[in-house]
């Protein structure tokens, strides 16, 4: 349902963003850069749980001396992210990172930007030219205050003068931390220039406040088909940002990572335990990775009818719960015995066992 | 930034969904229809939480005669859900329900249909159409399959056969698990159709899962200026319902429920200890309904400048943290004394306390 906007392709280490390649899910570490092991713990972890491209920031010369330990020990590869000195980002291209993120409005000027995208388009390592709405140029704010073209008319004049320089291996992103600016801003950008666009929404809060916040904004430019990279910022455990991403991919539609379970929220109709009949499933089949789609479903109402897109499900019925597969009814089961029976016939259906059925 | 689209208004109890009202929280209670203690508990907690409007299950007659009692007891207006039996609908009708939604694919045909639009027009109580991927007709399945099309072609055809009948107090709502289908849908329907729409992706599954959908779902209509009245669907606490629901209508610019905190996720840059103040401040400021924006920053780079648009907020620095209103720093205080100062010029602020400096 959804055609992604065409974009160029950016080759980062073995990743590529763009150009129609999957989203790629990225984040940040969290621990002082200088503490090597601290984040390369960090960056394992991330990986771990589906990261795909991990940022570090670089505030000093110490931790960009830490950066040649932290590519060589990555799995994944890494992003330098820099900010007022133009030194550290021509440090951190010495140091083999695979991107280098820049904030073309605090570089230090045109002449510094120049330095930066030379030396990168001598390593051939792409740059992610990052405009934030908090430190948009004086002329652009005094033009559009804080707005959409005064963030794309920033993002276009560094664009511009980086695609002087003859270099083109760039992402684009506009952060704001208000989503309906973030929005239109991309929007708006895609009219104008066809490189990859990593979406964000930054400081966006808590877990529970910077999650919606981010699902929202980040959502509604991937059903416009937008977005080639995705960062979700969240005042919390990085790991967190990645599994909240994972989520807006699938909630979109444009990545799948393993089952999804749809559940109804339960009503005055329900006849099974569905909070806990979820919980349990998620639990036994975490880790596989099949795309399949799963219901679980309280009642007939919105049982195997309202919930006939799924591969396989359960609804609830008197005695014994039904499962159903694609809207038809295949077998009843005792409510005892309906979790392990349905998780059964799930890792049967996903390949994982032999079927004697 | 959002223009809302123009829907008719329709009045429900003392509400009005559509004609650029702020758009109406609902919510479902999850008890036994028939048990009026328990869902009247759950009612008022709903409406402790934020929830404006309250629907309950009606599945049966013995439900049916419990409604009597939930509406006299009920400090929200109640809003009958009915499947298969039209005369459950009739019966809600007379229970002095304030609202009817029915899912005009199920009730049992188009005479029937009629007869339960007679009564509620004879009454003045509006009508939810409610269409469902799940019970689409089949011809309708046959001619477009589970497509935007086909949700849209089923809702039009049920609104003509009641604007036939002289009546147009009507909210309608399309509702399917997959977000971009149901994204697509509104998007269809609001081209045809000038009715209230009530946004919602229905099964949406857990807390977790469910809300990230329901955000990426309802964010991206909300910030096309479409939805007059929303649902989150989880299978989970009703509660956990509206508080979700609020934070996507904040996020999407819509409404404002007491004070924003943006904070940023901190990094390698990171001075404070922002989950933690994030936190407390959190806590000490629930129930403040004053609309700030609130900012908790971890260093210099994303302090006042990046958050400039907050009314006040915190960045770290070396020894003391700086308090920072509109991106101008308003004083230094020592790290341990930033939360309580912070709390104090926010309610300041907020007008709850007199100013002394």
């Amino acid at each position: 349902m959804i055609t992604r906007s065409e974009t160029k392709a950016v080759r980062v280490g073995a990743l590529t963003i763009g150009g129609g390649a999957p989203v790629v899910i990225q984040s940040m570490t969290k621990t002082k850069t200088t503490d090597v092991d601290a984040t390369l713990v960090q960056i394992r972890e991330l990986a771990a749980a589906g990261c795909e491209l991990v940022r570090v920031a670089v505030p000093d010369e110490a931790a960009a001396a830490a950066l040649p330990a932290i590519v060589a020990g990555s799995p994944l590869p890494v992003v330098a992210d820099i900010h007022f000195n133009y030194r550290l980002a021509l440090a951190a291209l010495d140091a083999g990172v695979a991107k280098l993120r820049i904030n073309p409005g605090n570089i230090g000027g045109q002449e510094r930007l120049a330095a930066v995208v030379e030396k990168a388009a001598k390593k051939d390592i792409p740059l992610r030219i990052g405009v934030n709405a908090g430190s948009l140029e004086k002329h652009l704010l005094a033009a559009y205050g804080v707005s959409p073209q005064a963030l794309v008319e920033s993002a276009v004049s560094h664009i511009r003068l980086v695609e002087r320089l003859h270099y083109d291996k760039l992402v684009i992103s506009l952060k704001a931390s208000s989503v309906p600016l973030t929005v239109a801003a991309h929007r708006l950008l895609a009219e104008k220039v066809s490189y990859p666009q990593h979406l964000g929404i930054t400081e966006a809060g808590s877990a529970f406040s910077g999650s919606i916040h981010s699902a929202v904004g980040i959502g509604a430019l991937l059903l416009d088909g937008l977005g080639d990279t995705v960062r979700v910022s969240l005042t919390a455990d990085p790991v967190e940002e990645v599994r909240v991403a994972k989520e807006i991919l699938t909630a979109a539609g444009v990545r799948r990572f393993g089952p999804r379970i749809i559940s109804c929220p339960t009503c005055g109709r329900c006849r099974l335990d569905i909070k806990r009949i979820v919980e349990e499933i998620t639990a036994k089949l975490a880790g596989m990775t099949e795309p399949l789609t799963l219901a679980v479903m309280g009642c007939a109402v919105n049982g195997p009818g309202e919930a006939r897109e799924a591969d396989l499900g359960i609804s609830g019925g008197k005695e014994a719960g039904l499962i159903f597969r694609r809207g038809k009814a295949v077998k009843k089961v005792p409510q005892d015995k309906l979790v392990a029976e349905f998780v059964r016939m799930v890792e049967e259906l996903a390949g994982r066992r032999e079927g004697l059925d």
